[in-house]
Formats: C-alpha cells, sequence, structure tokens
C-alpha cells in the first residue's frame, strides 16, 4: 500500500519581500504570498490530491500559508498538528540581518557557508538580541531542546523524531498528508526521503507555494525518487529563483 | 481553581449578507466579517484573555474567524480542534432559503417558531437537495448521526458529548479555552452554562466576532453567570441587532 505526502513551502513574508534572514522570527505574509498559498491550494484541488490532516510549524507564515491552501482546496475542516520540529531553520546572530549587506560584510565564502554549510551554524544568537525567541510562550517546555542558531544538520536532528513520531504514523494510518513548513525543514524530509548526500542536498532549492507530491511505499521510501511538482515548469522556474536569493 | 472558556460568534458571512438561511452550508465570511473577526482577536489581546487551544465547527466561517483572531491576538500557533458537533444549526430545508421571503410567505408565527421554537425543527432538507450536505466528505463517519434539520434542542444533543468529552478536558488541564463556533451552537454552550430554561433561551442572542469570556469552577460551572463581553457596550448593541434580524 502507498501513502501520499505532499510538501509545501509558505508563500513569500514580508523579510523574504525585504531580503532579511527570517530564521525563527515570526512575520507575516505578504499578499504576494497570500496569493502564492492560495494558488498552491487550487493546484492540489485541480490534481485532486486532497489532504486528509495537515502538519504545520509554530511560524505564522506556514500556518497562513496552510490556511488559506486548505480554504482553496476545501479542506480547511481536516485535522492540523502543529510542531516547533518543523520550524525554518534558526538563523542565530543572522536573524533580522540584510542578506546583501551581510554578502558585503563577510564575503561570497563565509556567507554562502552560512547559508548552505551542512554542518556550519551561524553564530549564536544572544537570549537578548532583538530577534531571539527566547520567552516566547510557544517554546516555554523546550528547555535545553531550544536552539540560539541551527544548520541543516541540527535541522535535520530535531526535525526526524516527529517525522518519525508524527508524520509517518498519519501516513501509516492511510492519510494523505500535508506538511506546510519552511525551505530548510522540508529540505530536511527530502534529504531524508531521496537520501541526498550531505554535499548535494546544498544545490537543493525548493519553491513556495508549489505542491511537491510524494507517493511512499510501506517504509515511507519514495516510490519516485524527487517526487513530482503539480506544475513542474513553474517549480523549476520558481526554484532558480530561489537559488539566485541574496545576489 | 478556576478556568477560563472564551466563546466567540464567528463574524459575517456572505449568506448574513445576503439575509439567507445557511445552517451547514459552507459560506465564506465578508471583508466585514475578516475584520470583525480580527477585532475579536485584538481584544483578547488587550485584555490578555489569551487562549491555550482552540476548537472550531468544521465549517469555513468559523474556522477562518478562529484563525483571524488567533493570528490578531498572537496565538496563531496554538493547538486547534474541529468537531462538527461545534457546527451551525442544520436548518433543514430553510438552508438556502431568503429570511424575508420566508417570513412574508409563512408568517411570523411559523417564521419565528422555525427560527426560535427550542424543540420544533423546520421540514428536514432531502438529500439530494442542492444544499444537502450529504456525501461530502467532512461528514463521512456520522452515519446516522448526520441530521437533516435541527431545533435548538438537537443541537444540545449532539453538542453536549463534545462539551464533556474535549472541551472539559482542556479546562479541567487548566487550559484557557477559545470555542470559535455559531449562534446556535453557542447558545446551546451558553444555555447549559448559565442553566438557561428552554423558554427563556429563545431570548439570547450572541453576537458576531465578540468574545464572550466566562470564568469557570472546577465543576465547570460560571463564578459569574453570563460571563462578560471584554467590550459589553459594543457586545449589547450588536445583539440588539441580531434579534432583529429577517424585519
Amino acid at each position: 500500500m502507498t501513502s501520499t505526502l505532499i510538501l509545501l513551502r509558505h508563500g513569500e513574508s514580508e523579510w523574504n519581500a525585504k531580503n532579511l534572514f527570517t530564521g525563527w522570527v515570526d512575520v507575516a505574509l505578504t499578499e504576494k504570498g497570500r496569493t502564492e498559498a492560495v494558488r498552491g491550494g487550487e493546484q492540489l484541488l485541480e490534481a485532486g490530491v486532497l489532504p486528509d490532516v495537515v502538519h504545520t510549524s509554530l511560524l505564522r507564515r506556514a500556518i497562513n500559508t496552510s490556511a488559506l491552501a486548505l480554504d482553496a482546496a476545501d479542506r480547511h475542516w481536516i485535522p492540523v498538528k502543529r510542531s516547533w520540529r518543523l520550524n525554518e531553520r534558526h538563523y542565530g546572530a543572522l536573524q533580522g540581518k540584510d542578506k546583501k549587506q551581510t554578502l558585503d560584510t563577510y564575503g561570497e565564502e563565509k556567507f554562502m557557508e552560512w547559508r548552505r554549510s551542512f554542518d556550519t551554524p551561524p553564530p549564536p544568537i544572544e537570549d537578548d538580541a532583538e530577534f531571539s525567541q527566547v520567552g516566547d510562550p510557544r517554546y516555554a517546555d523546550l528547555g535545553a531542546d531550544m536552539p540560539r542558531t541551527e544548520c541543516l544538520k541540527d535541522v535535520i536532528a530535531r526535525m526526524l523524531p516527529y517525522w518519525e513520531s508524527d508524520i509517518t504514523a498519519d501516513l501509516a494510518a492511510g492519510h494523505t498528508v500535508l506538511v506546510t513548513a519552511h525551505g530548510n525543514s522540508l529540505r530536511a524530509i527530502v534529504k531524508h526521503l531521496d537520501q541526498i548526500s550531505d554535499d548535494d542536498i546544498a544545490g537543493l532549492n525548493i519553491p513556495t507555494g508549489m505542491p511537491l507530491v510524494y507517493e511512499l511505499d510501506d517504509s515511507f521510501s519514495p516510490v519516485e525518487r524527487g517526487g513530482r511538482y503539480l506544475d513542474p515548469e513553474a517549480a523549476a522556474a520558481a526554484a532558480d529563483a530561489v537559488a539566485n536569493q541574496g545576489r
């Protein structure tokens, strides 16, 4: 028996539009981002790929993308589960910093290392910094799990327990599962599913608002490596644009 | 130990605006309804009455009111639970009918009986009628529980099991609980809480988008009968307007 997993990256946020490092800072969608979310939901409806349950991060750009897409797909009424383990990568001291300015200040090598290195996180954020999440009630129970910075390896390490405990449980129950999350938490899932190497994952970009559909076998391995975008041409063009961010 | 329950009726829907009987027909909020929902959330934020968990019906006007209010209150990330048992009263064969026209056709007595009688439901809707919900996937598991019409007594009977199993469980855990629902499912809760008689409940109107807050003791009885609106003057004016609907 196969099950269906749909990955959806949130639409453009206010800080995507301003070209700032966002991470765990809880910014809103732009009007463009809201339109992307609705379009993603319309693609699900048109393709007849209809989620039975949705998992989101604790960040409003993913939560609102999920709500808008599900409303457009007439699936707004399905059960919802949320976890900090689906949050975007914590960008440490870079949170709130301008990407272009960071590139100019630190140079191409450092910039690309912080953006794309598998296991080198940016410098940690101070607990009393403007864009720290220490003290935010939604993370009150995290204790020692609360990150101050993360590399992709860290994201995978905190995402996988939720994949194993909650997402695969819904897949095993035969549900079509939507995960609405972020560039890096979704790259973590795709790396795990497609067994992409630590080096090759740097080249993988997931476009915003484009449902990526995986059929999974009963050991949760993809029937087709890489899955399929419901609109492959638009997804390819959008992924190229993501790769050139900050340039 | 007391716990806090917040009741929030969805903002204006497209069919409120058109003066049609809605019931289980899944219509969207109007722009005014969206604004009401945001204002409701702002009232929660301003009063510091912050929900830890939200319960909604399966209808988009309540689901979207909940999402907009929680986003405005910066509580969009809390756990969400949904149940058909919080749906609006099923209006039977009146669903989709114009209220004014129904009043003119059937006369004041019949009209008020259908709107306000405690135990006389409107005629049932045919399963193949345009505004029947038979065949809607969200109700696929209801079986014999699927209503074709309801009076308020019926709403209470199908709401109470969810109150006992899910809502009081969250209250008992010490959570501040938000219930975002409908005129009649919320009247059912208020009737139960305040032990209002079958006759007197006809006179109770709950305004849209106005958080109604109950402090409950450990047997889930109100510390103050009737609870309190965070904006009492606006709530009183709005309740008067609801009472005059269809005139």
